[in-house]
């Protein structure tokens, strides 16, 4: 917060129509901050010190309020007030907050705007929400190849007030189909009467408008993009994609990634914790922990089957948990790095055996450590423990001991195939959530572990 | 993978010499995708074709090189090329090599550097990894107050090639203390004779050099800047961090956060899973494992101890180990939602009262649910069980029903307060790893199940 003016003051403000002041703040603070203010008051209140503002600045600050906020205030307002606002509002915000409003509001707004406008929301509400389309703005640069350096310095001086950012320009045919790019920085660099054709890079990085928000945020991030072109299946440019919207794509996707990997539904929104209602978190947390919860019911089956071979060797049940605690941490952080590495673009589906293959290493190495520690555990603090005549201590160890490796191995080959084969599949990696893993191979480790008892002790 | 030429092309090139072809390939392709390629072959032959390239462009395909590459080539070059490679390197970029390569080398190639650069390298490696300081890069523009936009324009031009970005200028004053920032835009727009200092913006949002590296990044994505301004104690402007930074320092954070979940430890460095070994994933990953597994032995004892009880009511050991999976799932859930939000700086940790009383009316409305469907299970479905006689199915439903409960709302109550506390005490709430959270909540299961049990069936 970089302003100490409080919600009270800002009411007296509103309330007394002090425009000077509101100005005043309107045009000192950041338009974030600014919106931060307005957060805390009602959405007529909002809308009043907003009324305050020039029609720029009101857009501005609008546009960096919550969504639901924004939709609150736009019901208060009659169709022309509110298709003025729209009007005034960043096209990829607008066409947002268009979607999230009721129909009939939807239908009363639409006439009231210019068909330029209208026709602008109609297209960027038409994209399948997580693609590049669904995020992509239409306010951006174009020049055409033979006009000067200085001449497109000119254009672009007078399109910035409309124009995400002037700082790249994107060179188009007369069929808008993308010949290349040019920044603000080589146009200034450029002698005044070279050719835009002579200065800019043919080669465009760009993003199909189809394709996932995900690819389009990670090439801006790869190759430091100030923004990206999204273009048609014609190749024509019908958007860009500006860097902070990369931001908020990645910081959105690692939300989901990591929800999911605890097997949490819902929408996966950024800072929503606060605002969703316990309801809410219940129905998105609900659904897999009662799965997961009856599934559970057949590790205990396997536990029950083998009650007898627990009471005859009261010793096993001491490490029966622990045995299937270690194989779903070893699976969870197996299936957590892969599940990265795959998000990351660092491997690919089809890098699946080199991905087995380090995986099993790493799995050697971990079932040697543990088998060797248990197998100590048991020979050396095991001596206070109840065995049937005739037994040894030592067989229990191996029995152990060699339980849990191979338990450690299946579990970190299980978590590291999973999301490979999901993935193969064409579904998100992440949907192989840490909890369904630790499920499956509680049961899975619980039938190694017994097997293996049996096998040692010749039962 | 935008070029088709492949490295033994490469090689050929490279082995004959040819300049033109080589040329050709630096010019056309990105500098990202260039050392792509060139990641393809040795240290010693990718020198040999950066040779062809000019300097600016070397400097630039070589900044794009992984940092281990560029340590080899550095490696194999003598003193003075080593200088003069430096010396084109954008000065973070340039810091972190530096400070990666063996000490030895460092003395020798210091010397042959110029002053201002040997300064520069001295002053942007002194601040500690993870702070604002050591990303921050010393490449940006300032202004003085009393230039003309016109003048102003001009300097821009002038520094250009030299400067990480001329978009954003910063103004100070002779101390260099921050006055203000203009944008390039701001100053296109103006009159050409207008002051800069009625142009500029005079709040400017900046970060301290010592603080951490998330903190810079949030606010570039809060206020969607391009460049956020480093300043010291002093107030005085150090240095800038550029967009494409925040993107990589929220793609790292969200990486450590991650695996620390999983309980993964190591350097959290991104796309690194391929490249480190069996071994040093091994090391990553076994400390938690082993002594998780150690805790886990507690459960171990646990069950032995009520072994008992368990085989005079063999119906107990089917629920016990859903019971225990279903605490960690809870309490994981939790944690997880809760150490996102703390990350997202959504909450606070004063916010501890609120998030535990959401927590609460989540984990209740999961404990019913579960606590009925297991009662239910327990009527239904446990005729065939065999009972002590004088024991009703229902007493066993009751217990079962409410351990699960209280179980789920312990563990959900846990999860969100291990990581509040954590921040609280000053620490990264991300530490409270799952797999420990999952290992702690099987003890406090398996004691609430046992004793509800006894309760109940009134041992």
């Amino acid at each position: 917060m970089q302003n100490p003016l409080l919600a009270p003051e800002l009411r007296e403000f509103i309330k007394d129509g002090k425009t000077v002041e509101l100005r005043s703040l309107f045009e000192s603070g950041h338009p974030v901050v600014v919106a931060e203010f307005l957060s805390a008051l009602s959405p007529e209140e909002a809308w009043k010190a907003l009324q305050h503002a020039d029609p720029v600045q009101r857009a501005e600050i609008f546009s960096n309020l919550e969504q639901d906020l924004q939709a609150e205030i736009l019901a208060t307002l009659d169709r022309n007030e509110a298709a003025r606002l729209l009007s005034d509002m960043p096209p990829d915000d607008r066409a947002d907050l268009f979607k999230s409003i009721p129909e009939d509001k939807q239908e009363e707004i639409l006439p009231a705007m210019a068909q330029a406008e209208r026709e602008d929301i109609r297209r960027l509400s038409a994209y399948e929400e997580g693609t590049a389309g669904a995020v992509m703005t239409s306010d951006y640069a174009t020049l055409t190849p033979d006009l000067t350096a200085a001449q497109a310095i000119e254009q672009l001086r007078r399109e910035a007030p409309n124009t995400e950012t002037i700082y790249y320009a994107y060179v188009v045919d007369p069929k808008r189909r993308l010949l290349g790019f040019v920044s603000l920085k080589d146009l200034i660099l450029a002698r005044p009467n070279q050719k835009v054709k002579d200065i800019m890079h043919p080669e465009v990085i760009s993003v199909r408008v189809d394709e996932d928000q995900e690819t389009a945020a990670r090439k801006i991030q790869k190759y430091d993009l100030l923004a990206l072109p999204v273009i048609n299946g014609g190749d024509a440019l019908v958007g860009i994609i500006t860097h902070d919207d990369a931001i908020d794509i990645i910081t959105q996707e690692q939300t989901e990634d990591m929800e999911k990997l605890m097997a949490i539904g819902g929408a996966h929104e950024v800072s929503t914790y606060m605002k969703t209602s316990a309801w809410g978190h219940f129905r998105n947390r609900c659904g897999w922990i009662v799965i997961l919860a009856m599934i559970g019911l057949i590790s205990g089956a396997i536990v029950q089957r083998y009650e007898a071979l627990i009471l005859q060797f009261a010793i096993l049940a001491t490490f029966m948990p622990m045995l299937a605690d270690t194989g779903g941490n070893t699976g969870s952080q197996s299936a957590t790095l892969v599940v990265r590495a795959l998000a990351m673009g660092e491997i690919r589906p089809a890098d699946i055996f080199k991905v087995l293959r380090k995986e099993f290493g790493v799995a050697v190495l971990l079932a040697l450590v543990l088998g060797v520690l248990t197998f100590g555990r048991v020979i050396f603090f095991g001596h206070g423990e109840a065995l049937p005549p005739g037994y040894q201590l030592a067989q229990i160890g191996w029995a152990v001991g060699i339980a849990l490796g191979i338990q450690v191995i299946t579990s970190t080959i299980i978590g590291a195939l999973l999301p490979m084969v999901t993935a193969k599949l064409g579904y998100d990696p992440a949907v192989v959530a840490s909890p369904a893993l630790t499920t499956v191979v509680d049961i899975t480790g619980l039938l190694i572990y017994f097997s293996t008892a049996k096998v040692f002790l010749g039962i």
